[in-house]
């Protein structure tokens, strides 16, 4: 079975969601997931989608329906947790990265974890550095990686690609083109995966 | 079993979903819902909360994803559909009129049936007539009453209720204070309702 594109951006609420149940379930489903990290806020940004900010009503009912979604999973949380991000773009640099090297996933949920459970922000250097501590990285070389042109432009051609396939936000699953957004479509993008239709 | 709250707007898109699926899902679910039109538009434009419109590749998920979504409910769909209703606030003076009657359901049904599978906008003088046609009312008594300030200060009142309760989209579903919003939510609003948490 072909892979599904998980598209996600760390500094997206209800990524914690998909982040942090997506390695048990696609071993229960035995389906692969690419793990690619995009910067969202530069796609929202030039679409105006503005989902949250100065909508108290939606953001109350955002935080809510997380905590309450997470209990569903089984999930820790602590909610609300300090958003948004200001660093979103290096804590997925560093994924990025991460996933070239083999070790992007764990970093991703620890950084979740951090963010969701903790309160620490992810993307501020003294959290990034504690977070690659935790898995078992070296921040000094990680860092001093993930600030370098290459790692930065390959964040920018991811995004682009995301642009091209028509995604518009976080988190997001492709299956042959097919584009299948939220932590809420994990599943409809499965049954496309396996059935060619969502059942 | 308390009844749950069913807030919903002719006019919202997602809602067709939740429509024609809610008379055969209560009943298996053994839960009463209140059917509660309410005036949308007037909500989310006051929080400057506007999902869709100039944002295309939000827009063109929206309704993949809703076809999709009706093929694994089996609901008939031809989508896109013409959209956003100019007249949703009348629609739903209707639909409020007919809850008061004992045929706002049926009305609803087949209002969405006929936008969602016909192209016909709900809400246009024409559109409504022959809805409640189809449903067996006097399209000429019931637009005449559903014109009446009353009802249309009803409405209004509805709406007051809804902001008050933190709705800010629709369908939403208030279960003892808790608000669940959209069809992706109507299995967690029967949860609560039953089991107190989201299972």
């Amino acid at each position: 079975m072909k892979p599904i594109d998980f598209w996600y951006s760390i500094g997206s609420t209800y990524s914690y969601l998909t982040v942090m149940r997506l390695p048990e379930y696609a071993a229960q489903q035995g389906v692969v997931f690419n793990w690619r990290p995009f910067d969202v806020r530069a796609i929202m940004t030039e679409q105006n989608n503005i989902p949250f900010a100065h909508k108290p009503a939606k953001s109350s009912h955002m935080w809510r329906d997380i905590e309450r979604r997470a209990g569903k999973y089984g999930l820790p949380i602590k909610v609300p947790v300090p958003y948004p991000l200001e660093e979103l773009v290096f804590a997925n640099q560093v994924a990025l990265l991460g996933m070239r090297e083999g070790w992007g996933q764990d970093y991703t949920v620890e950084a979740y974890r951090m963010w969701f459970t903790e309160g620490k922000k992810a993307g501020t250097e003294a959290n990034v550095s504690e977070c690659l501590k935790r898995i078992g990285q070296d921040p000094v070389r990680v860092i001093k990686l993930a600030h370098s042109p290459e790692i930065a432009s390959a964040l920018v051609d991811e995004t682009t690609h995301c642009r091209e396939l028509g995604i518009f936000g976080a988190p997001s699953f492709v299956v042959d083109g097919e584009v299948f957004w939220g932590n809420d479509r994990l599943e409809d993008a499965v049954s496309w995966r396996k059935n060619g239709c969502v059942r």
